[in-house]
């Protein structure tokens, strides 16, 4: 049977022309899965689908993205059963939607998308090289390092157009007072907008779309993006963060990512690793609010770096702390 | 017998309640002599006294930290050897007091230290296993990764109060004249403040309690502090640095510890280590001048990260350098 | 036959002094060459005419950093063969002339461009080690990172004074507007200043005897250099940066060395190689935008980070990539 359904994606044996194409297609929509650690193309699909409801460009930006980075890892050949996980796809995939999302999509944009996704499969590449001594997972690295590299660009390159949606550029100081008042519907669309703006989307609906798709990939992953959402709603709520950012989902996403690595991927769900995955969805509340003011200077947000650097830490502690045991998938 | 005193500190072979709570505090107390590299009680005991003797508030937040990044440790299971020779307290006493130092001590605040404290033990755990590969020290680095980022954090949490000590952002400027003169006295409280600093304490009497500290656990620790706090005042004099920030010992702190650290425990002090350590030094003042006016836009200050840095440097190029022997213990 | 010329410079057999004299200087101005990846002292002496000829001061600063560095590496027993090859040079000349360029060059200055050159070694013994786990290139890593540091530490030193060809500190905004013309003379002044600039050197004149003395050495590194200018100077072009940065070649110094490292040094030229030199070359013109957008705030300039960066990943990512041979000199 040349073409079957797995629980994960399609599965195809052949290497007839439609079989080639369809297994492209299926391992784009992992890449889009593998934004948030899901190998799933129904998850990936879904994804898709939410973002196609908020805005039918972005998910155009999400689809080439992919597609780029991709076709750029089977050219210099790269191992296809890294790429067939979509592995070579997830960067592409975010670096494309974040820079049609500061930037006005003329022509030129859009060469600036393909060769933003380009770059994000050298630097997957470099950075699975780099990590390999340690076993560590790349994250979406690759796609921070890339956004901020090509939006920081637009400072010199006067045709590109910003369309006003980056932090302005400012010295950081101490917030003085407590802004905005948190009620049952800041913590309600937070929640949701939180695992939506894992792809920079702020629309509730989006966010549902979102977890039925985690939810189809793994009931775990599911519960703990919502737990991160909160965790990250919450400390920034006792903290005392501005009402709309706690609305807006901005404190909530790399906790989203945070929860879903650590109690859903890298380690055995014990107590102990409960314990560690609610202090690293804290810490990514603190880092999150940490980057974002560092980067204030630059006029730059702080994208998932904050998820990148706690996961990178927590996996890597993990293997000094024996009452954390790893999943053997990582 | 169940307690012994040891040239560093308690030796305890038993299990008894009465034993275990013994071990811990002078586990604790080892911990805080770490932060000068220094695996003894006494040495410790003596750097607390010294802060008491400032200040009773960063004398708790010290034992808080440490123990609080202490029980992190024995909680995840890190290996009791580890444990035993301080190397999961002394990021805690140094995050503890960095943050009780910029932020107003309320309840929040010391809920804050129990988190950051806690999060030094994780950094301290990746580090660890991250340097392994090259068998380097991970020095304070958990504790100025950790303490950036709760103050940092504060630009976007309005519940914490800075105590407005904290540098003002601004732009670096290159200095134009250079500002007071210096006297003998500039000198001489300079040289003990620089050894004071190390725990962010500027008093002279402290800086003598810690020197005495030294003194009791490694004669060449006392040495070397006190030349790095010199070699760090000199710099600074000579390049035109301001007479308040020389007086203040602000250009001594990390030259101490790089001091210590390359000519008391990395490498055996021949004629070689004795040129590395001074060029160190002196590197060390560069840097902190560079750092300092680099976290300038962020309102931030340099702590220990100068210190990290060179000896980091200075250790990995001494495996390429034979005329430098390392020392066993390292 | 005691001296004998060969392909890449002299080759000396004896001990005598005036053989030992003959290999130091040899080792100089392969220390030079290497700026550009050329362990050839006859392209190393071309590179030190091109900036006498343009100015004696950087020609004597560069003579005294390669000599500080190397002799500083020699002192500390680093490996004869790695110092013979001028790996210890480079890094000193290119910090030495650095300083010159920023600072005011008295009697303090000379001091500090000794000190400087002195850590390049360090820092490069260190990075060597570091690096070694993935038999990674250094580059010109040493030179940016304490060149940075030495410069940016004059915001606290008085007594150093800056030239006040620094770039002003100033938050980064999205450049709004195309400024100035492109020319025919703006592509050909930009093309050999490009290649002059590798030198911090703006003149045309110096570019082409820089051009020369790759031929020399190697006309495949000639041929990258030249077209590595181009692809620099194209992209900033393209994507509408200033006309007069256009022409100074500030898009293309570290495109040049892109070029050079990528498309003759580390990998075998064919198609696949080709195609990933060209994409390094134009993602080294967007990082360098990005960078000397980044380093804004503090008034610094990006230096040849930019080539540091791109080839690093570049290098790095070739592992992983079956389609890029690795030369086997690299």
């Amino acid at each position: 049977m040349p073409v079957r359904l797995s629980s994960t994606g399609l599965v195809l044996d052949g290497q007839a022309p439609v079989q080639n194409l369809l297994r492209f297609l299926d391992t784009v929509l992992r890449g889009i899965g593998q934004v948030m650690l899901q190998n799933n193309s129904y998850a990936g699909l879904l994804f898709l689908l939410g973002i196609f409801c908020n805005s039918a460009l972005f998910g155009c930006a999400v689809l080439v993205g992919t597609m780029v980075s991709t076709i750029t890892a089977i050219l210099f050949g790269a191992k296809p059963a890294l790429v067939r996980d979509g592995l070579f796809g997830f960067n592409g995939a975010l670096v494309a939607i974040a820079v049609i999302y500061f930037l006005q999509p003329d022509a030129l944009t859009w060469a600036y998308v393909i060769l933003a996704a380009a770059c994000t499969t050298v630097l997957m590449a470099a950075m699975l090289r780099l990590f390999d001594t340690w076993k560590m997972p790349v994250l979406t690295a690759p796609f921070v390092f890339t956004a901020l590299c090509f939006l920081l660009a637009c400072a010199r390159f006067g045709r590109l157009q910003s369309t006003h949606v980056l932090p302005t550029a400012g010295l950081p100081k101490a917030a003085a007072i407590v802004e905005g008042i948190v009620t049952t519907s800041t913590v309600l669309e937070g929640l949701f907008n939180g695992v939506a703006q894992v792809f920079f989307q702020g629309s509730v609906i989006t966010g549902v779309l979102f977890v039925i798709g985690l939810l189809i990939s793994s009931r775990r992953a599911f519960v703990m993006a919502l737990l991160g959402s909160l965790t990250g709603l919450l400390v920034a709520w006792l903290m005392g963060a501005a009402e709309p950012a706690i609305r807006s989902g901005a404190f909530g996403f790399n906790s989203v990512l945070t929860a879903i690595a650590l109690g859903s991927v890298f380690f055995v769900l014990d107590k102990a690793a409960a314990a560690y995955t609610l202090l690293a969805s804290i810490a990514t509340a603190v880092v999150f609010a940490a980057i974002s003011a560092a980067l204030e200077p630059l006029g730059m947000p702080a994208l998932t770096l904050p998820f990148v650097l706690v996961v990178w830490l927590f996996v890597l502690a993990g293997a000094v702390f024996p009452a954390l045991r790893p999943a053997t998938v990582a």
